[in-house]
């Protein structure tokens, strides 16, 4: 079965709110930087969901994944426990097999 | 300034939502067993807050800190990626340093 | 192929050093509660190494895999950043199917 | 009491080797692509500390922190459970107060 991310459906950006947990701070009191990644993904997870994609019955069904091929990060501000962090994801192109985020 | 868990108040009981990230799976599939700790904390910090009691500025403003002294968790079903795991949380007994949850 | 964890073979037990992560600490200075588990972990694993048995080569040969069932913890003393941690993993019983370290 | 990362003194280059753990694989099978970031930390230290430089001290001591500030990374290949993984780390810039690794 045939699943397609239609780029020309709204919405191709999305708004995603996570309360930043305590695991995720670091001794500076701030959030580690890796987490940041971890978001961007629920993110993306959930601007998919919102196309009417589902990134799980596409692994379980089609067995075909999304790796991630390349991050930049850029952090200008620090992010600190119990923040309700604003993630916003946008759907910048697909191609055949890759999509920017 | 003095802050109390008052355990005459109700709600001494919490339930929080969560989706199940693709971080927190292991290649067996399944959400990681550590991550479950995790979500504990986040129970505990919601129900926290529903009693009227900030963790963030307990630790700001007092400089008191809520260590995690023991944990025990028996797994008894998988949790997978995109779940929505419920956490129940429920506060058993508050003594003057220690609280059980 | 059957693979089989000896408990007649010496050494049931194993001695891991691990130097503790910038990620793995929280905002109150010491390590994340959560982590000790994935140490755990990191030791079993060397001791079955040590015995002869490779938990990666099951899993992909034999499609076995070990799922935690139970844990439990007790916190007597912090860990710290840049602390050389040193994770004891002893084998106490085995079963057919449970395996208790 | 000042501190100096002094890029005449040789090594400028670090390889460090860790065991890929279960914890830092996903359900695809691979290594979650924010543990690499994880790595890439490990590698800074360990170069740091092959230059005579503490950064646990520094924190402590001078109460001085290294943030991230921008991250790259291209995935090359999947990383897998129980592979040693190499990093390689060295150090390309020291401003006064910007370190390019």
């Amino acid at each position: 079965m045939e699943r397609e991310i239609n780029s020309n459906h709204q919405p191709a950006g999305n708004e995603t709110r996570l309360r930043v947990r305590y695991a995720e701070t670091d001794q500076m009191g701030v959030v580690y930087h890796s987490n940041h990644l971890i978001w961007f993904e629920v993110g993306r997870v959930e601007l998919m969901r919102r196309m009417g994609f589902s990134s799980r019955a596409m692994e379980r069904d089609d067995e075909r994944f999304i790796a991630v091929a390349e991050v930049t990060c850029r952090y200008r501000a620090p992010v600190y426990y119990d923040d309700e962090a604003l993630i916003r994801t946008r759907l910048k192109t697909v191609r055949e097999s890759v999509v920017v985020f």
